[in-house]
């Protein structure tokens, strides 16, 4: 066994999978072909299904080859293969990129749906964590944000995301694809978010490596795994302390115990308040340091006047209770 | 009332100090003498002392200028001043500028405590957070690295350790100084810490706003916000679960209810464990990740076999109390 094989073995136990059906997201660039590659390699024989699913955006015109490319790469394994292609027009808040991923994301969940698939896995690699971490840093994030690209999460009941080669350096994917002698596709996209990504891994990263402390990628990569660690523990306090505060959530409103809340370390309070956020989907966005204190004030205050959060959710307080309602 | 003094007094209201014994440790560069120049200015009258302290390490040829320039200003000021003299050689495992810094507290400890001075205060500025919090980045860094310089630490029982400028940044303190017309010392330090520093603050960070993200000043002191407030929180909780566990601690030894321990979330009783280190002063910088795994399976396995951890700790499961013997 190749001793990239071995590694992704190591982090993914075939035994794990094999029986399970699993779909591979294969762009066509270098990561994902050496994933599907590997994964086709250490699959042990069983009822399992390794199917290759290649996500067309249409954003570039040599978005047809490389569906091709994949059709045949999945041909020559013996995988099965499946193209969707975004027919429709992106675009979002967040740019095209964003749009895209979200899109892709979709597809590969409507997908494993349909396939009756337990795994999506994508490519991810060292590289692509160690450049999201210096990224978030550089443009500001939470310590939520600062774990980076999560190794696993679930996509939808049953059917987990994850990232096998997470911990693996593009360097020893070229390897293995060099020792295999296996072509692969280059991705030309060049978006302005695009565009930012390459500018960290061709001259920043170099440059801090070279000039400033060599050690920089492990640093990126165990503080993105400390912070993982450290975030795993908070929400899960977090949540207890949700379940323990929550009196009464409708549609319409929720009801917070206040005195639970208030008489819980703050830094917790407000990361339940985070996380209710996140189920609600209320935006946070604008939730700035000033507003959070601002709820906290009322959470712990004796004199409570009600006001509006931003997103329109309206904070009240009557009694020992709180409750936030969305005013639209 | 000066903006610069306004927001040192925001940060740290006179009235809560006037009273007190005040040690300000002054270099005599453009920080210290902002910071002594704002705390003399907004002093209430009452009881209270400032005293402004300089310690001479005898580094540079021109520290006897430097000690007369901070003299001569509190004699200005109309303020104690004391000269402290380092007059060993200075050494230590992590190079002269640590052991001046230890040392330069040694001595501020030592002053404070002779002259009953409730507060000592130091004039970092925001600058400093954000190098330091960079640098530590580029190094690795843990969660607890992250939080970078406190803004508020004991030094002694009934004396803390206090940064009121630890928000201000150094183009606010240059101008404050303009203002005043007051002159200060230049730094001309070069030593090899010092001079990364320096390339942090003039190279570095000055391409990372203009060719990068221009708000790389403000992430790096909001994630340095947000890791304290994370920290502080997870270091109470590791307290009390570190409380809860503790069975007999002697000079000898220590043993833990590995029972207690093995059933609190894995990321707190490996937290506990760290601050139970911290304590005895135990070497934590060879406790690598394999380590503590090594530890958390003695501490929740059921075939106990006993080793030793770097330094010389020796660990024992017997039944379930945990025994921490350190063997030298």
């Amino acid at each position: 066994m190749h001793p990239f094989e071995k590694a992704v073995a190591a982090n993914w136990p075939p035994h794990s999978w094999s029986d399970c059906t699993v779909m591979v997201a294969v762009s066509g660039g270098a990561d994902s072909v050496a994933l599907l590659r590997s994964l086709a390699a250490i699959r042990e024989s069983g009822p399992g299904r390794l199917i290759a699913v290649h996500v067309d955006h249409n954003l570039r015109k040599e978005s047809d080859t490389d569906a091709q490319f994949v059709a045949q790469l999945a041909q020559q394994l013996g995988i099965e293969g499946i193209l969707g292609r975004v027919d429709f027009e992106l675009s979002g808040p967040d740019g095209i990129e964003a749009a895209a991923r979200s899109a892709r994301y979709g597809f590969l969940r409507t997908f494993a749906m349909d396939h009756g698939a337990r795994y999506v896995v994508t490519a991810h690699t060292a590289d692509d964590q160690i450049e999201t971490v210096l990224h978030r840093i550089l443009r500001g994030t939470s310590l939520a944000g600062l774990s980076g690209i999560p190794r696993a999460r679930e996509l939808e009941l049953g059917i987990s995301l994850l990232r096998p080669m997470l911990s693996i350096r593009r360097s020893e994917v070229e390897a293995y694809l060099a020792d295999l002698g296996q072509t692969f596709r280059h991705d030309e996209t060049n978006d302005e978010s695009r565009f930012f990504r390459n500018r960290l891994r061709n001259d920043l990263l170099p440059l801090l490596r070279d000039a400033y402390l060599p050690q920089v990628d492990q640093s990126l990569l165990r503080l993105a795994i400390g912070a993982a660690e450290c975030r795993e523990y908070v929400e899960t306090q977090a949540s207890q302390l949700l379940d323990v505060c929550l009196m009464r959530e409708t549609d319409e409103s929720v009801t917070l115990d206040a005195k639970k809340l208030g008489t819980a370390p703050p830094f917790l309070a407000k990361e339940a308040c985070v996380l209710l956020w996140k189920q609600h989907a209320w935006p946070r966005q604008s939730m700035s340091r000033e507003k959070w204190e601002a709820l906290w004030t009322l959470i712990t205050g004796d004199s409570p006047a009600p006001f509006e959060l931003p997103g329109g959710i309206r904070a009240e307080k009557k009694g020992e209770q709180l409750t936030l309602t969305p005013l639209e």
